[in-house]
């Protein structure tokens, strides 16, 4: 059964990206934002911000329309233009990763600011499942990831956790408050406010489904 | 055909629900808060915020267990504690609407903060549409409307637009820059990226469907 570890400051992926929603201030995602700033791909959106903090990207991804003029010219040689307006500048950055062989992967900045956007950056990592064997995304309030197998999460007793199936699917639980035995979701709201109740709880699904662990606040 | 107008600072209800989420800091909610005083709830979370703003609620609703204790005595008359863990507190309020025959509702402050609340809080619309008639939800990013029949909606060109669907269900548009034709979405992030080409456009659905429109920035 997978084992998922709660993020550390000194977690690490062969890659981590910095989308376009809210700069990481939570300690956790700050951390882990400063010490893997030599594997660090930017969405073009979150790159003024990044600049701003004196870190520079190995690499800046999207279609550059919100990029300073100064930033565009300085940093060129690390720009890669994707125009393409059917996917999201986070999908194309993970699209380049998968590109690259990329098998770990943290991101980091893609909540807050607009919540449609919140919401499909959310649901896109069920959407990068068969793309990269391990994506992490980590906010200023939790830690989500997707799964299609049955497995198992690190946690503390109280740890808040949310489950959110993109289709109705039996959920099979262990640990947990709201104990699920091969009880489906059919709403986004259904599987919120749950609870762990140990150090680990675990999840049987055979199908997509997005797990929250929620973080301690800084 | 429904219209549902874009809100303006003078757009009131009769009632106004303020829940757990980010105060409101763009003008319009924070407008509609302002003049909406004498017909606000607010979700027990969010009192010690409104509170330090210097507004008082008709009514506080909740488990209460995220109130002050001084907030708690001062404000004990207009206190109605609902302490079931099946339901958040954004729900026992409209559900507190619903047994007043309320029919007109404007929520604030839904959004923001842990991401699965955001996302719970969003879907719930569309749970909400047999009790209610009349639902917006207005973030400090744009506005939210559950439907479940064909719609038109007040807009403006390059309007930013999402459709999220509970449900695959046949959706076809007008005015939109990229149109559907009794097309279905499968997942979250499909309807997202949309953009008004005028003045309004409308939608046809005949199953529930959540709409977003994006805010001018402050």
């Amino acid at each position: 059964m997978k084992y998922y570890p709660m993020p550390t400051p000194n977690s690490t992926a062969q890659t981590v990206i910095l989308a376009n929603g809210d700069f990481p201030t939570h300690p956790l995602p700050k951390a882990i934002l400063q010490n893997n700033q030599e594997r660090l791909i930017c969405c073009d959106g979150a790159a003024n911000d990044l600049l701003e903090h004196k870190i520079t990207p190995q690499r800046i991804i999207g279609d550059c329309d919100s990029l300073s003029l100064k930033n565009q010219q300085q940093y060129q040689e690390i720009i890669t233009k994707i125009p393409d307006q059917n996917t999201n500048d986070l999908t194309k950055a993970v699209l380049f990763c998968q590109s690259n062989a990329i098998q770990s992967l943290i991101i980091l900045g893609a909540t807050g600011k607009r919540e449609d956007h919140t919401i499909a950056n959310i649901a896109l990592l069920a959407h990068y499942l068969p793309l990269i064997e391990n994506i992490t995304m980590i906010t200023d309030f939790g830690v989500f990831n997707a799964i299609q197998h049955p497995s198992e999460f690190e946690s503390y007793p109280r740890q808040q956790v949310s489950l959110f199936s993109l289709f109705p699917t039996p959920i099979t639980t262990t640990n947990l408050k709201y104990p699920l035995n091969q009880q489906s979701h059919s709403y986004w709201w259904q599987g919120t406010l749950n609870e762990s109740l140990a150090n680990s709880f675990t999840i049987k699904v055979n199908d997509m489904l997005i797990i929250y662990r929620a973080l301690k606040k800084d």
